[in-house]
C-alpha cells in the first residue's frame, strides 16, 4: 500500500533532539530536559477527594457527552477569574489543543505568523501544520520589542504569539511597560495577540502582573492551563477569545474531538470550587523557588567564566548561554554520555539560531542532583571553551 | 480588531439544523435527534470502584503527563483484542480526534475523498476543515457497491470511509460478502480503507462479522471507540494504523493535544483489564435490543403508507425514507412546534442528498414516549402526504 501523505505532513518529523532524549528515560539520567511539572506538587489526596464526589453526585454528567464549548461552571469559574463574560470562555484538551484549533481558524499555507526569539517548541509545532511563514520578532530579555513590530510585518500577519510570563525556554518576563507597549502597538496595527500563560500562577513571590487580555479583550486570545495548577495529566487548559473568534474555534473543536473530558472537566471545577487552589499555589511556588535557588547556587558554583544565565522570578526554566562559538546541540550526546541531559536552544528558534543556547528544567530534580548534574554539565563546558581557545 | 480568518473556516459554519436542534433541551421534546447513550448503560459504579483503585494506587501516574501513543497496558489490550501488535495502537481523544489526524496527515486541498451515500456527518464535518473534494459512492442496503470504486476515482484518492457496522446514519451492516468484496477492491486499487467502527460491539445478538482490518491489515485505519461500550464522558477513542501511517499520526497527535487525558486511560484500563467488559456490553445490548424493538412496533403501527424504514440489528438508529418528494427538513420545525425532534437526512449526504430521508435515535428514549413520538410523527408525515397527493 502506498499512504500518500498531505503536503503539511512535511513539516511532521521526529527531531533529533526528541530521539536523544529519549534516553533520559533511564533511571541513571540527571534529566534538565523535560518541562514535566512536579509530581509530588499534585494535590493527589484532593483530586481524589473530588472524584469520589463527582461519582457519587454527578456521574451521569461525568460519563455524558458535554457541549463542546465545556462545562458551565467550570467556564463560569474561569470567566469570573479572568473578569471576563463566561461566553468567551472555551475548554480545551491542554492548552496545546488551543494553539492547533488557532492555527486552523487562522492560518493559511504562506501567512505571516509572528513570533518570539526565542519560542515555545510546542506553538512552532502546533502552527507549523498549517505552513506559515514565521517572522521572528527581536527581543530582549524583556521580550518582544514592540518596535520590532512594524507595519509590513503587521500587514498580513495573522497573529503574534508570546508567553509574557516565565517564558518557555528563556523564564523571562514581560514587565507592565512592556506588555503596555505591545498591546498598544499591536492595537493600532490591527495585529491579534495570542497570550499563552501556563507559567503565570507559578511567579515565585505570588504576583501577577496584569495580563495582555486585560489590556484589550478584543485583541487578545488567552490560552490558561490547568496542568501547572493542577495537573497535567487531565489535559485541561482554555482559551479566552473575542466573541467571533470564539465562535469559529467551537466549531473546530467540535471537528477536533467533539468536547474535553467531561470527567476532568468536572474533577477540576470540583477541586477549585472551594477555594483549594490559591493554598494549593502557595505551596507550589515555594517548592518551585526553593528548586529555583538550588539551582541558580549551583550555577554560580560550577559553571566556567564566560557562561551567562537568566534569573527566573518563577516559573519552570532556567537559560543558559555558552560564549559565542560552541554548540549546545553538539555537547548533548556527550553530556549524555555522563548521564546529564538538557535541551539545546536551537529548538526553540523560527528563524536564526542562537546555537550557543540551552534550556535546564530544574522543578522535578531532587536537590542533590540538581548540584550534581550542574557539576558535570560545568566540567564539561569548561572543557569544550578549552577546546574552542 | 479585524480578524483574518483563514481560508479552511469558510466549511465551518453552525448548520441550521445545529441551531433548531438546540431546542431539543428542552425536557417536553421528544428526542430522536442525538446520536448520545443511554446514560442508564454506563458502568457507573465498575468505573467508580476503578477511580478509587487508581488514585490509591497509580495517582501520580494519572495526573502527570503520558506518552502521545498512549498508556502501554491500554494499547497491549486493545491490540490483543484486534490481534494486532499494540506498536500498531494509538489511544485518540474520542474517535472524532483520529477523524482530525487522518484529515491532516493524508489530505491536501482538492484530494479526492471518498465516502458512502450517505455517511457519518462528523466525519464530513472533520476531513471538510482539510479541503478535500468529496466522491460519494454508489450504496445500497449493504454499503458501498465495489464496482462504483473505479480507476479513475481510485487515482488521487487519500482514503475511503466507511461505517461497516450499524452506520451512522442508516443502521446498515456490510455483510461478510460486500466487506471481502470491498476490501479487495481496494487493495487492487491502492486505496487505503478507514474502517470507524464505534458500534461495532453493539449487535444486538452479540456477533460480531470479522473487520475489515482483519482482512488486510496494511490497508486500513480501523478506529475503535469507549464511547458506546464504557462512556463517551471519557473522550477515548483509538486507532490503529500500519506502521509507517502511525509514526506520522504520533507526530500529529503531539501537535494536536500532547496525548490524551492519562487519568482517562488508567480507568478505562482498570475497567476492562478483569474482563469487566463482555458481561457489560451482553446487557448494553440487550437493553438497545429492546428499545429497537419498541421503535420498529411503533413504527409498523402509526406511519403512513408509503414511509419505509431500515431494521437495524445492532447500533443507535433507524432511517426513514418518505415518498420521493417529501422533504425531511421541511418537516422538522412542524414537528418541534409538536414537541418531537429528529435529524434530516440530507445532512449526511456528501454528493446529492435524498431529502427525503431522516434518521431517528431510539436508545435513550423511554418506551412509552418512543410510542407517543412516532405517533406524532406518524400523523405529521400523513399529513404532509396528503397536502402532496
Amino acid at each position: 500500500m502506498n499512504i500518500r501523505f498531505s503536503r503539511r505532513t512535511q513539516a511532521l518529523s521526529s527531531s533529533a533532539i526528541r530521539e536523544i532524549l529519549k534516553v533520559t528515560e533511564r533511571p541513571e539520567v540527571i534529566s534538565f530536559a523535560g518541562g514535566l511539572p512536579s509530581p509530588a506538587s499534585f494535590p493527589v489526596d484532593a483530586i481524589a477527594r473530588a472524584s469520589a464526589r463527582v461519582f457519587a453526585r454527578q456521574a451521569q454528567t461525568a460519563l455524558q457527552y458535554g457541549p463542546t464549548e465545556g462545562y458551565g461552571p467550570l467556564r463560569e469559574w474561569i470567566g469570573a477569574r479572568h473578569r471576563v463574560a463566561a461566553e468567551r470562555v472555551i475548554v480545551t484538551t491542554g492548552s496545546q489543543q488551543a494553539l492547533d484549533l488557532l492555527g486552523k481558524v487562522l492560518i493559511d499555507p504562506g501567512s505571516p505568523v509572528l513570533v518570539e526569539t526565542p519560542t515555545y517548541l510546542g506553538a512552532l509545532q502546533a502552527f507549523s501544520l498549517f505552513e506559515p511563514v514565521f517572522c521572528a520578532l527581536r527581543s530582549d530579555d524583556d521580550g518582544p520589542l514592540p518596535e520590532a513590530l512594524d507595519v509590513g510585518l503587521a500587514q498580513e500577519a495573522r497573529l503574534l504569539y508570546a508567553q509574557p510570563n516565565f517564558q518557555n525556554p528563556t523564564g523571562r518576563r514581560m514587565p507592565l511597560a512592556r506588555r503596555a507597549a505591545l498591546v498598544e502597538r499591536a492595537r493600532e496595527l490591527g495585529v491579534l495577540l495570542v497570550e499563552d500563560d501556563p507559567y503565570g500562577e507559578l511567579a515565585y513571590d505570588g504576583q501577577r502582573l496584569p495580563t495582555l487580555l486585560s489590556m484589550n479583550p478584543d485583541g487578545v486570545v488567552y490560552l490558561g492551563s490547568f496542568s501547572k495548577v493542577l495537573a497535567p495529566g487531565l489535559r485541561l487548559g482554555y482559551l479566552i477569545a473575542p466573541p467571533k473568534l470564539a465562535r469559529k474555534l467551537v466549531h473546530a473543536k467540535q471537528a477536533a474531538d467533539l468536547h474535553s473530558p467531561s470527567l476532568a472537566q468536572l474533577l477540576a471545577f470540583e477541586t477549585v470550587r472551594d477555594g483549594l487552589l490559591d493554598p494549593h499555589l502557595a505551596a507550589v511556588r515555594e517548592r518551585y523557588r526553593a528548586q529555583c535557588e538550588v539551582m541558580l547556587d549551583a550555577l554560580a558554583r560550577h559553571m566556567p567564566p564566560g557562561v551567562r544565565w537568566s534569573r527566573p522570578r518563577g516559573g519552570m526554566f532556567v537559560w543558559l548561554t555558552l560564549p559565542a562559538g560552541v554548540d549546545a546541540g553538539e555537547l548533548l550526546p556527550r553530556a549524555i554520555a555522563r548521564n546529564v541531559a538538557f535541551v539545546p536552544g536551537a529548538a526553540f528558534y523560527a528563524g536564526p539560531a542562537a546555537v550557543n543556547t540551552l534550556r535546564l528544567a530544574f522543578v522535578t530534580v531532587p536537590p542533590a542532583r540538581i548540584e550534581q548534574g550542574v557539576a558535570i554539565l560545568g566540567q564539561l563546558f569548561a572543557e569544550a571553551l578549552a577546546r574552542a581557545a
